[in-house]
Formats: C-alpha cells, sequence, structure tokens
C-alpha cells in the first residue's frame, strides 16, 4: 500500500493564504508592507534558485523581497555593513543572510554575519541568542526548516507525544533544531548521524523519521517501520541517467521528467520508501514549499512584533 | 560483578590540584584572585549548602567567592541590581544565580536574571547566548553539571564515539545540554522523558545512561544494559527508614550512616543497579563534586580571558 503523501505545497498555499490579513494589517498600519531584507553573495545557482523562489512568493502574498547582491570578490566587511544597513533599516523588518557564502569569505564567515544581525530581525533564527531561545523553547523565531516540519505534521495531524522520532543528520540548520522542537512537543527523540552504529535498525524504532543529512536516496525500506511518518527534508538534483534509472520503477512518470529536464530532484528518501511509510513528503513539493512559507510567517510577525513595539 | 566505581571526589580533586597554578598566574596578574559572584535569594537549605561548598572550594583555591544573600522578600528588580553590579564590577569575574529562586519573584525570575548577566561572566552558561553558543557547538562556558559528565567520562577512559548514550530528564540545566554535548562528542543521543513509552527497554539500548530526572533510585536494574556506563546526576534526601530499608540490601554501610544521621543522600539510580553496570557514578561522590570543580574551571577561564582582554 503507498504512503499518504505529505502535500506541502497545498499546506504551504493555506499557510499563505492565511497570512494574507496579516499581511494586510501591517501593510495599512506602517503604510509600507512587511519588508525582507536578503542578502546573497556570489552566484551559487541553488542559492539563486532559492532566493528567486523567496522574491516570487513574497510578491504573490504582499511582502516586499529586497534582495542586496553582492560579488564572490568582496569581503566579509562589506557584507557585515549590509547586514548593519538592514539593522538600522526603519523600512526592513526581517533579515535573512543566503547560505552557503562563497568560501573565499572563510571557514566561520556565515557564523560571524549570523551573529551580527538583529535578533528581533533575524528571521531564519540563527543568531546564537535565538538558538539558545529555541533550545529553551521560547524561540522568538524558529529556523524555518524545521519550523516547516512540525507545521506540516500538526496540519497532518499526526501526534507527537510519547512516539519516537529518529532524526538523521545533527545540522545547525535542520538536525539539531527539528530534535528540540520535537523534544519540546513531547516525542522521545534520537539523533543520528555519519558515526552511528547500525543506522537502518535505529532508524526502524521511529514512528516519525526525517532525514535531513544530504545524500540522495540514502533512506532505503530497510530504515524505515511499516507505517511510520517519514519526513524527507534533502533536496538531491542528479543528472546521470544511470543513477536516475536505478532509483525509480520501470514507467515512473518521473523518468519522463528525468528525459524532458535533464536533471531530476531526489531526496534523501529512497523512492521505493513510499511503499513502506504509512505518510511522506514528497521531493519536491514537501517540506521546500512549506520551509519558504514559514519564512513567510517570521517576516509577518517580525513585522507585526515591531509595529507593537512602536505603539 | 559490581560496577566500576566512577569516583567524581577523586577526579574533582585532580581538577582543582591542576588548577592551583592557573589560579596563581591570574592572581599574580591581576593584582587579585579570580572572583566569582554569587546571588543567593531566601533561604532555602539545599540552597545554602550548595552556596557553602562552593565558597569552601573557592577558599581552598584561592579563589574569591563573593557571596550577596538577599532576603526572600526582596522584588526581582533588587535582585538584577545585585547582578548588574556584578556585571559593572572590575573584579568579579564570574557570575552565579543560586537557583531554585524563592516562587515569590515569580514563574520567569531565573530566566529574567539569566539573560541580564554579561555573557562573558555567564560560568553557569544559562544565558540565552550562551545556550545558543552551546547548541552550536562553541560554548564559552558550558553548564556545570553537563561539563562534569563529560569530563568525568574523559577522565574514565570511556569512549562516546559511534556510542548510543540516553538521556533520561529533559531539563535546561543538565538534560537537554549534556545531550547536545554528548551528541558533538559523536555519540548517538536519545532523549527521555515522562511521556516516553517503554522506557526501560529503551534505556536498556544504552551504552552510556544518564539519569537527571530528579526521583529517588528511579532507575532500576531493568533500565540497564550488563556492562553500561551509568552516571547518576540526582541527589535527593531520604528520610523516610522503610524506604531506605527497602533500596539498600541488609548490612549495607550506607543504613549505618542513615541511622547515625536521619537521612541519607540517594540518586536518580536505584543502589542494586551497581550489579548491572560496568562503570557508576556513586551518590554521594560523583557527579556533584565534579560539578563544583567545572565551576571553578569556568571562573577561571572568565578570569584569564578578561586578562586576555585587557592585554
Amino acid at each position: 500500500m503507498a504512503a499518504r503523501l505529505l502535500d506541502g505545497t497545498r499546506i504551504a498555499a493555506d499557510i499563505r493564504a492565511e497570512l494574507t490579513s496579516r499581511v494586510e494589517n501591517c501593510t495599512q498600519q506602517a503604510q509600507r508592507p512587511p519588508t525582507l531584507g536578503i542578502l546573497l553573495v556570489g552566484d551559487n545557482p541553488a542559492s539563486q534558485v532559492y532566493v528567486n523562489t523567496k522574491s516570487r512568493v513574497g510578491d504573490a502574498l504582499g511582502v516586499n523581497v529586497d534582495v542586496v547582491r553582492l560579488p564572490a570578490t568582496i569581503t566579509l566587511d562589506a557584507a557585515q555593513d549590509v547586514v548593519h544597513r538592514f539593522n538600522c533599516s526603519a523600512a526592513h523588518d526581517g533579515i535573512l543572510v543566503q547560505s552557503p557564502l562563497p568560501s573565499s569569505l572563510g571557514p566561520i564567515a556565515e557564523q560571524r554575519l549570523f551573529e551580527v544581525i538583529d535578533p528581533a530581525k533575524d528571521v531564519d533564527g540563527f543568531h546564537p541568542t535565538n538558538v539558545g531561545r529555541l533550545a529553551q523553547g521560547r524561540a522568538l523565531f524558529a529556523p524555518c526548516t524545521p519550523s516547516a516540519i512540525l507545521e506540516l505534521l500538526d496540519r497532518s495531524c499526526i501526534n507527537l507525544e510519547g512516539r519516537r522520532a529518529v532524526v538523521i543528520g545533527r545540522s545547525q540548520i535542520v538536525g539539531k533544531p527539528v530534535a528540540l522542537m520535537l523534544l519540546h512537543r513531547h516525542a522521545t527523540v534520537t539523533v543520528c548521524h555519519s558515526r552511528t552504529r547500525d543506522l537502518p535498525a535505529l532508524a526502524r524504532d521511529a514512528d516519525i523519521l526525517v532525514a535531513a543529512l544530504g545524500r540522495p536516496a540514502f533512506v532505503t525500506p530497510e530504515f524505515v517501520k511499516p507505517g511510520a511518518t517519514v519526513i524527507d527534508v534533502g533536496i538531491n538534483r542528479l543528472v546521470d541517467s544511470s543513477i536516475v534509472r536505478a532509483l525509480l520503477p520501470v514507467g515512473s512518470p518521473r523518468l519522463e521528467t528525468f528525459a524532458r529536464r535533464g536533471s531530476l530532484l531526489i531526496g534523501d528518501v529512497h523512492p521505493a520508501v513510499a511503499e513502506t511509510a504509512g505518510a511522506l513528503t514528497p521531493v519536491p513539493g514537501g517540506v521546500g514549499p512549506m520551509t519558504v512559507a514559514m519564512l513567510m510567517v517570521n517576516t509577518v510577525r517580525a513585522a507585526e512584533k515591531r509595529l507593537e513595539a512602536a505603539v
């Protein structure tokens, strides 16, 4: 039996629809739309796509997305100046520094930039103070992908309390924060990673399995307890036809997509898991659109808080 | 076969001995000893004992412990004034607000006080920024009890990489930070709590089991895989002789201690676990003395950092 698909595209549309009146209220009160400042450094193609998506979604919603693009050759100081400008700007409610930054800026450039963002405008939730507040269960802004996962689970009526959750991956951006958020929602949470022994057996304990490790089709059916909910956070673009053909069954419509486009997006979860899982997020159309929707939620919340503070 | 006892009293003495020359260097450079300011509000007997222990250990080490005692009747503002005074004082390197605070100060008094501590003097590591840095794996000051646990494991040559660690308890002070620290040391970490189902079976998966839930003798042998390392964070004072007699075997020398004193300290781990575990921290004499030693390590580190910054 095939898993129920957790339709991130549809739920993200619901969230955006619910935001509309809040955006209108903010715009009316502030005499300008809620505004998100994005700093995009360099020309990473995936980052360009993500930033364009954020702009497009913002536009459709009435949220102003102000993208400052800098070449990869700039200094960290110049990038910090842009963040400072956003911090001081009365017209910017939220700030996002698109990662990854070019390696030319040094290994800790992201951390350095996240640290200078005003925590009250930090809609990505990566400032240490916001990371700490999240760990304390009282986030100002929870990071967008973990929030997206929780929202997707909640709106799909998947109960968390007392359930076993296994998170594969321990990144700052997804693995660790989603583990903390699941814990605060009373799941029993295990975090696995590259050093974990007998990972498939451990993953099979999960009622809710979150795959956030960035390796295409890594989570095969042997990782999945029949009926479990599987959240696929990976977005991997495959271009090798022999790999794609090995992953998909003969006759899959996704093979036609691959033939037409020359590439295919595959998650961290193997397509065959759809036969084992009880519920599954598709890639694309699962966590991805939800993440952008949660960025808009955080931006509108930042705008509302500034208006409240101004009263 | 009885478990190897992980002797926190002895290891804490080693740590203090290693600190001596650093304390002397700081004292010589600063022309005053490293100084820890403690705010103690109210007359909670356990808090009095803890603060006295910290003072005594500091004295013996040459660390100045400056305790400001306020009655439970004061306001939160007055308590914050003390913290501000410590923040601005050139003579105080570290600051600690003893918890728990009297309930008369309100439910979020601790959080409010922790938030006004200068993060650079926050030797307990409870300021949101320090909590965030810990979650990011780059703590300025890791909280003392989790640090004590890691130090005890390291100095007992217990390998963590790839091992299964189960933490029972998800407090801000112990459970969550020790889980993150074990994760950063490449253990596969599960956090359990009151809503966890089939806790004994889950705990039995652990190579390293941390009991930090605050319920006397809760962790019985059925929770423990033979040969596992068990870290007992609980300190529960029992006064009921029928309970004490039920926990200890006839002829146990601890029954004499109880008869003499009228009370007995019992951890969160049942005494019978000593027959199942491979290694075990005693209570008292395990995590407790290590925690105070780690407070001194953090205080000396704070003093050293201030001296470096002053050069």
